[in-house]
């Protein structure tokens, strides 16, 4: 039995491209007391990735030079010294880019249960995609029935969700996406209201059309110029939710744009960042929702499966380039 | 009898000067059936009437030319036929730059009721300045016991307010002021466990000495580079209450400025806009807090007293260049 690994083998600056990044073969160990043996089947890649190779202040310290990439993932435990988990589980949690991974229990996130639904799903609308998108729109952005809900990267993992969970409960809803593709997705795919491709049209007169009473909520995966469009159309008291930013590469020094002060204050609007680490102790209220969701077909999901440990050192490129089509999962 | 008023004569751009008003005199009529006349004691000046001499979009339509200012005052009711105001009550509300105002009761904010404290405080610390400072810090910011608290303009009417509050309710305090005198009144008078002179030192420097555990709490009124500074200090869940634009003149086109986004995100923090006339409903509370601790004298206030109609001119543009040495009042 080998263990199939992918390794951070230089530091990059901004997106690591397949030049950061070697396979690595190794044997595999029998678990040690408190360990688990996992055989993973399905590999993560999320925006996150990229901060954890750079070497900058973050979340959490950089992934070592020689070390598998920190990645979210799922398998089938295949040994445990471990009394909380036994072999013919599936687990989920920061496993790695690797075929075999022994961990101790701190790596696993969960057990997975909703063995009726796709595994995969557990690494995105039942893992950090999914529970960030319920809890980003209905406690951060705290969306009601007839809000106005705008939502940036609309096709994407996330966004996806959030938008079909914000017409779950009652909202109009209006996505942003790139490419004529992604706006068509939006609508037919993920139930939008409307939806508006910033590379083809002026984001501002768009807004202005489908939200002529203004933006209740605003579910912000980019803070660039998509964003700065939002805040000159927002309803008062408007909530502003801050998860992602895409459009920035770069924040040393902090990159300028139009001070977001004033239209606060005329508003009494809100702004905020969210991170869903902090809602650990909740997340199986979200998933339950979810789950329930999925089976009776009111949330659609939409994956871009690659193929094999050999895709992983272009994954995280190729998720920056926008050119993925769903969640980008690694089947390995 | 004859009613004094101060007239806005042209429209200005920005700030107001000498030259947008003229004093003009008239006949006082007696009360119609409905309306009150009140011999106005105390005008005020207050950084919100730039906004409603210029003809851009704001809470409330400009001044007409012609019209008497738009200001808060306080007097007492000379003549009522109004039954809810009876003859030697003592009134506060939009009565205007003028001696003589006959009004509806529409005009009428409150009955000024705290006559063992100084009548010109119905104007500041128990007017649109204290209440502004109590919901502004323990709602809009929630501030509590413990938080380190920073505010700007924090020897001003609203900002001396705020931090005040602050120690009352166990915070500790940083107050931002413009020169050496006023950065001594936030230690000596207001009670700031520190202060920061931002034209003499640097402000994020000083901000990493006083606040080395981060800012819980930022009450802004300036917008500008001190709230920049402010921003890359914050600790973890912060909260920023965004009261006023001192340091920001002109919004069209919006000016730009470090990207708050990524600050907000990593901290999880909050950036709010707030605004006084929200908490209508409320104010009494605020009120009967403020008037309890003047009377105990928790609460140290600073007045800067004009003296006469003749003055009012030059009053807007004196707040605005920060000459004034406390809530600035013209008495006539």
């Amino acid at each position: 039995m080998r263990n199939t690994q992918v390794i951070l083998s230089s530091r990059p600056v901004g997106v690591p491209g397949p030049e950061h990044f070697q396979l690595r073969e190794s044997p595999v160990d029998t678990p040690g007391d408190g360990q688990v043996l996992v055989r993973v089947t399905h590999w993560s890649v999320d925006p996150a990735m990229r901060g954890w190779t750079n070497d900058v202040p973050n979340y959490s310290p950089p992934v070592p030079i020689g070390d598998p990439m920190r990645a979210f993932a799922v398998g089938d435990v295949i040994a445990s010294r471990h009394p909380d988990y036994a072999e013919g589980e599936v687990v989920e949690g920061l496993l790695g880019w690797q075929t075999h991974a022994l961990v101790d229990s701190s790596a696993i996130a969960r057990k997975v249960t909703e063995t009726d639904l796709p595994r995969s799903y557990a690494l995105g609308i039942l893992g950090l995609n999914g529970t960030t998108a319920y809890f980003g729109l209905l406690d951060s952005c705290a969306a009601k029935s007839g809000d106005n809900v705008v939502v940036s990267t609309a096709a994407g993992a996330v966004g996806s969700a959030v938008g079909q969970i914000a017409k779950i409960v009652g909202c109009r809803t209006v996505g942003i996406a790139g490419g004529p593709e992604k706006a068509r997705q939006c609508i037919e795919e993920f139930g939008y209201d409307a939806s508006i491709d910033y590379k083809d049209e002026d984001v501002s007169a768009a807004l202005a059309q489908h939200c002529p009473d203004g933006v209740d909520c605003y579910f912000d995966n980019t803070c660039g110029p998509i964003s700065d469009a939002v805040m000159t159309h927002l309803a008062q008291r408007a909530r502003i939710t801050i998860c992602g930013t895409a459009a920035i590469t770069e924040w040393d020094p902090i990159p300028v744009g139009p001070r977001v002060h004033r239209q606060l204050l005329v508003a009494r609007a809100r702004m905020q960042g969210f991170l869903i680490f902090d809602y650990q102790g909740r997340l199986h209220d979200a998933r339950a929702a979810l789950a329930d969701w999925l089976r009776a077909g009111k949330i659609a999901v939409r994956e871009h499966i690659l193929d094999g440990p050999e895709t992983a050192p272009g994954a995280i490129e190729m998720l920056y380039r926008g050119d993925n089509t769903g969640k980008l999962i690694i089947a390995v």
